[in-house]
């Protein structure tokens, strides 16, 4: 990477430039040191242009259509008068080399708009690194002036968790049909959706999707609300054939509307913000804790101890803890 | 207290004796530094003495009839050979200044019983602290020769996941009935449940249990397994009545048989067990953290930041921990 300039950068973005936003991206996701540096002086002088747009959380087994999906989705509402980005969350991408949202064919149509912005997810170890670029790719976005954020994942455990908690409204996809446990139904993602679409239901699948849809409805009395002034919506939607993309518009529009009405809105961002600080805070620590070489030699032994049951884990945790202390303390002296 | 000898403590504990095990408690539950030191040595000590039990999770609202149910099964263990220890975590504890299991009354006959140890929830300032010190009294417990633990909670939150995670299998009490939003139906907490018991199944309420075990039934259907070797069971009992306890023995039985049999039983033990070692770690140094005065100063100002959007996340933690690392280097010095 040329040589930065943070500022310039920053003026970059702020007018919208594609480039300058793709460099600053690049940036972020960087692991370097001086790269981690720039990236945080990058974000500090833009923190005041970003927070200003929608940011929809999308998730859904592979197969469900989520890419044609986004390129309807994102083509209405361009054709509506705005801007759209296309972020991903993957943590199978840092394993498989592959990603989804890494091959731009698959929404073709948006990927060759002016006013969308598609980004693969960043590879990473953990899924936290990974969450932790989107959302400072997130901000940068908005920065640019992209007043809708999708951020989609795939149906895999915790993904779905740290994309709700990264975005104002979240949506599942699902498939017509779908047996005794219904498709993606897994632990909990039912209960972060704010709207459930079930898609393809064109041709053939048309009733099929209607049972899928009644199914859902009926089964969403018996899981908690999520927000207080929303009930979680199910529709059916074909976004191959564009029916039902308007209806979707619709629901994300209530959305905002009763939740900013509230005032939910803005407290769910504040909220979502201090929690990520802690979670930022509690991930450095351990992260600063679990690289220290000279520590690094006695927790193997420490966590065998613990596994056995030879050492209470409490009394385990006091030891690393200190330890980690001590190191810390003799470093400076 | 008076002057504690770990030694002596450990023999009494591992002979049985009720009150060598209670002052133990009261040596874990304890805040104070010396104490917590020895709490320390007392549970190395032990370590190897505790594990062989069965731990059961137990969560239902209030009015559900939890302490009837408690005493009724306890009783049934007792009566098999069994020794019965029931512990409890009460998050509301510490505000309400009561507990659940705070007024013995409410399991009078299980109380009066030598093979039966009655312990209410430890008060505390977080939900962790209670969890914390819940799992140590568990492994005294355990070392004490109770293997029947039994681990009540109240149905708010987070409290259910930390009592699933301290215990093999969790059963869930509900009541006969209940409207669109089954109660009970919280957030996630249905998806804990190994075994999900519709109670006060008698007189006129017998038919409304059947159908509400019936409703779970398919409810089920729309979750996702907790575990690969078991299917969650669901029905009705009468605590009150005695009706139906010796069949939830045999689902504990059957669960344990089966979770040993595929390795699942030992393989969860583990994980927990390094789960507990890093969730301690993670707190002992946010404790250390926030705890840390000179810091605590600039906290709030940070965290205002953050919330209002002037500063990002990622940007305010780095901050923070940086600070931290060179406070606790400054203080060597």
């Amino acid at each position: 990477m040329a040589a930065i300039d943070v500022a310039t950068m920053a003026a970059g973005i702020r007018a919208g430039q594609r480039r300058a936003l793709a460099r600053a991206i690049t940036l972020v996701e960087s692991t370097k040191n001086d790269h981690r540096q720039l990236a945080n002086q990058l974000l500090g002088t833009l923190s005041k242009d970003a927070g200003d747009s929608v940011r929809l959380g999308i998730t859904g087994v592979p197969g469900v259509g989520k890419s044609t999906f986004i390129e309807s989705f994102g083509n209405y509402l361009i054709d509506k008068g705005h801007r759209v980005a296309v972020l991903a969350v993957d943590p199978s991408s840092s394993i498989s080399g592959g990603s989804i949202l890494g091959d731009k064919t698959r929404m073709e149509e948006l990927s060759r708009r002016e006013e969308a912005f598609i980004r693969p997810s960043p590879a990473g170890k953990t899924l936290g690194g990974v969450a932790r670029r989107t959302r400072e790719t997130l901000l940068l976005c908005e920065a640019a002036g992209y007043n809708h954020i999708i951020v989609e994942t795939v149906g895999v455990g915790q993904s779905e968790t740290m994309v709700s908690e990264m975005t104002d409204m979240f949506l599942l996809l699902l498939l017509p049909g779908g047996g005794d446990e219904l498709q993606g139904m897994k632990r909990g993602i039912t209960e972060l959706a704010d709207l459930i679409l079930v898609n393809k239901a064109d041709g053939d699948q048309r009733a099929t999707a209607n049972h899928t849809v009644a199914d859902y409805r009926s089964a969403l009395q018996f899981l908690s609300r999520k927000h207080q002034n929303w009930e979680p919506q199910v529709a059916a939607c074909s976004a191959i054939g564009n029916q039902g993309i308007e209806q979707v518009w619709q629901q994300v529009q209530d959305f905002s509307s009763a939740l900013k009405a509230s005032g939910e809105w803005y407290k769910r961002r504040s909220s979502q913000a201090v929690d990520w600080l802690w979670r930022e805070v509690s991930d450095g620590l351990l992260q600063d804790l679990k690289t220290n070489p000279a520590l690094a030699r006695q927790l193997p032994a420490l966590q065998q101890a613990v596994k056995s049951g030879d050492k209470p884990p409490t009394v385990a945790a006091l030891e690393v803890v200190e330890l980690y202390k001590q190191l810390n303390q003799r470093q400076s002296s």
